[in-house]
This record gives structure tokens, C-alpha cells and sequence, in this order.
């Protein structure tokens, strides 16, 4: 099927998912938006995130996505449900798919998960967890500080592992064997969070489980491209493009070409 | 909701499957269907093969299955698309979840699958793999031994590490960083199996990520279920419960009660 995958998020993050989707389905072609003029949706009212999200799905809708990926924590606990009643295709959010990893990788059912304030205070991840296994258990940790320090580029630094290191310390308290990033950005760290918590916790990244999520979905929905081509990808900001390339550089080593500036 | 998940399978392999669904979703009933009778399918004509497989279907259809795993490599590639195609519910197979996950896994797109003949001759794996990414370099094994290995029932012996070492040798010509164990036996060898490779290759067990399949498509489906019970499962042979019982015993420390003996 030739229809392009639809990604949205609120801004840059949710570029490490694309990539994975790229990665692990190379044939298929991705329209991404980020509605960077409005980021970060995380302190905003969750009607006003809905409205904008809304926004976001209807103008993927009329360029025909055959499947579309809220791959931003926040809008998918504010329309996730929603979507996938009311649209005609395959909707994908970032909380489920880490947290059927982390029960398939976990052996003595204590899982880790961190990500913004926003997104532990609201135990989506906890619900998710508990909703497949109720004996699980979860120990959330918010880390307000690895977003801005991601953003700032400076991720191979000194600075960075003790910030992480810090951070991170109250989970040593408990016996997990797994632990989820439990937000899009946090991928970016993976190296440095890896190296803190040691070899005995495996790290999922909610990106890479999504993306093995989509390559799932397409293929029970018939809606696979198994022909042969090089996909041409597309990427949308309502914001700054410069904003977007800068970061895709720094993160992919490959600055996206062709940024369209669209109006929602 | 409350319907039973079934699995359907040659013989005793597929309880490999059954484990690692009730492993990953630990609140689903399982119903287990073991054509022992008939076992094994794989020197057998594809007409039969349908035939018998198409049997273990309805039969489980009449029992109400919200799901249905077909938890055996030939039964897969003889009747996966019809069944797809024909049945009211989500039907899953054990060749595509091992490929998504091996291309998930691996970083120089160099992977490995060993199977039975049957399987390896088919190439259902190629297939599967060059569907999604056509640049995957796939190095395909047959290796007859190991089921016979597994079922004897000496898995630890300094024997087995040299058949599975002698066998697997042919592949070290080649820089894979992934192995799909493309048989439901040999997650029962996946000790072995990692001494042998080493720490550079990433086993990919065909049965744990085709439960975790079982448990994204439930969620999408809207057929999960989300109460708390203890579930009671099914298990139900057309042939010898006691080579069931006797199995079930030496792979999981526990033997299956109350093995139904039917007629199909």
C-alpha cells in the first residue's frame, strides 16, 4: 500500500520514533508534523491539547496516511482512545507498545519507568503495565531535567552523566530488571542512561518498540508496501525550521531536507 | 473479554508458544490443541497439512477462541493467509513476529535463522524478512538434530553443546549480530545455543515474540481482558497424554493437568 505513515508530535522528540520507523521499515514513506509553534503541550490544559492534536490528525487525513503515530506521551493520554474509535485506520501511541516490551523483558516483575512530570504523574504507564499484568511492579520516576538537557546538545559531556547519575539514583532501591523511557527524547540519552543503571537493567525504548508496533499493524492490516523504491519522506512544522534541523542534525548526524512551514 | 485465546500445534512444540503467552499475559485463558496424533506435519503433503490444521480450527472456533496462534512452522506457511482471510478474529503465526523482531534487533542488517528443513527450504523467513527490508542479508541453517536433541530430553549433556556447536559452525562465516530461533523446540536449547554464539549475537525466540504479538493485537482488538482472575486453561491432544505430561514436565518443571483426549 503506497499511502504514506502520518507521525505527529508536539515538536522535535518524536523524530527519534520516525527514525526507527524509518529503520525498521525502510519501504515505507513517512509524513511527520511537529507543531513546534505550540511546544511543549505538557503544561497545557488537555482540551487545548486535544484541539491541536485534532488538528494535526485532520490535516494528515486529507494527504490520505494509511496508518498514523501519536508519537508524543501527552497527546496520546489526551486522544488516543478517541482516535482509534473514530478513525478508519490504525492509530499507534508511545505508552502501550514500551510497556508490552517491559513485560515481555521482564523476569521478576519490577519495571522501571521514567519520563517528564507530566506523563509519570498521570500513571499511563502504570495503567498500561497493570491493565495486561496486575502483579507487576511499577516504579515511576519524573526527570524534569534530561528534556532541556537533551535540547541542549550537550549529551556526551561530564556534566550530563552526573546530572543522570544523580537522577536516577532513587531507582537503585529497588530490584528492577527493566526500565522504559517514557519519553520520546530520552532515547538521545540512552547511552548515558545505560552506562548509570549497568548490564542487569535492560533499557526499552518506547521509539523502538512503536516502530515494531506500526511494522506489526501494517502487516495484520494489509497495509504493508512490499513493492521495491527509495521512499520520499516529508516533514512538517507549524514553527521554526531552523529549530528542526538543528536538532535532527545534532541527534541523526543528517539534517532533514525540504522542511515545509505549515499553518494549523 | 473473557474467551479463551487458542493455540494450535503439531505436537508438543508448541507449548513453547503457550508459556510465553501466559508468561506475557498472565489474566488470558489459553486453550492448547496438540495434533499428536498426526505429529509431526513437516514430511507430510501441504493438502494434509491443511486438511488437519483446518480441523484444530474449527474445532476451536466452535469453543468460542477470541484469538488464534498457529504455534507450528508448517502449519504457518500451509494455511496463515486463508485463515487470515476466512476468520472473524485475529489470526498470528510464528514466522513474521521473529522477523520483525530480528530487524528491530539488528544494526548491520545481517541475520541468521536455523529451523527445521521443512522450514528452511521454504523460505518463509527470507520471505518475511525481504517483505519488510529488501537489503537484509539472511543466512539460513537446517539443523534436523535438535528437535530429536530436545525431545530426548538431555539438554544439559556435554553432548548437546557439541552437536549444537558442530551444527551451528557454518555460521560464524558470517557477520550476523541476530538469530532467529525459527522452531518452536529450540527455545528449550536457547542456553546452548547462547554459550555457542557468544555475546555478539542477539537470540530472537520465535514463541516470545509471537505472544508478544498476542498481546498488541488483543489491545487494538479490543479484546483484552482487563479484570483480575485466576484463568483456568485447556490443554487438549489426539494422541498420548502422557507423552504430553512427560514433556511438559522435563521443559517447564510442571506438568499439565487435566490433558483432554479428543477426536478430529
Amino acid at each position: 500500500m503506497n499511502s504514506p505513515i502520518g507521525i505527529i508530535d508536539s515538536g522535535v522528540g518524536g523524530m527519534t520514533v520516525a527514525r526507527e520507523v524509518m529503520r525498521q521499515l525502510p519501504k515505507e514513506k513517512i509524513y511527520y508534523l511537529g507543531d513546534t509553534l505550540r511546544c511543549p503541550y505538557g503544561p497545557r490544559p488537555i482540551e487545548e491539547v486535544r484541539t491541536y492534536t485534532w488538528r494535526m490528525i485532520h490535516y494528515f487525513l486529507e494527504k490520505n496516511i494509511k496508518l498514523l503515530v501519536i508519537a508524543c506521551n501527552t497527546a496520546t493520554a489526551a486522544v488516543l482512545e478517541e482516535a482509534q474509535e473514530k478513525l478508519p485506520i490504525p492509530v499507534v501511541g508511545v505508552i502501550h507498545p514500551g510497556a508490552r516490551a517491559a513485560i515481555k523483558n521482564t523476569l521478576n516483575r519490577e519495571i522501571g519507568v521514567i519520563g517528564t512530570e507530566g506523563t509519570i504523574n498521570s500513571r499511563a504507564y502504570v495503567k498500561a503495565l497493570r491493565n495486561i499484568d496486575s502483579e507487576v511492579n511499577v516504579h515511576g520516576l519524573a526527570c524534569p531535567e534530561f528534556v532541556p538537557l537533551v535540547e541542549s546538545g550537550m549529551i556526551d559531556s561530564h556534566e550530563t552523566l552526573q546530572v543522570v547519575y544523580e537522577r536516577l539514583a532513587p531507582l537503585s532501591d529497588f530490584p528492577i530488571d527493566t526500565l522504559i523511557l517514557g519519553c520520546t527524547h530520552y532515547p538521545i540519552l540512552a547511552p548515558v542512561i545505560d552506562k548509570v543503571m549497568g548490564s542487569n537493567v535492560r533499557i526499552i525504548s518506547s521509539g523502538a518498540e512503536t516502530a515494531r508496533e506500526v511494522s506489526t499493524l501494517l502487516y495484520y492490516s494489509n497495509r504493508l508496501y512490499t513493492g521495491s523504491r527509495t521512499p520520499e519522506h516529508r516533514f512538517f512544522t507549524t514553527g521554526s525550521s531552523q529549530i528542526f534541523n538543528r536538532l535532527s542534525n545534532e541527534w541523526f548526524d543528517q539534517s532533514v531536507k525540504h522542511i515545509e512551514h505549515i499553518e494549523l
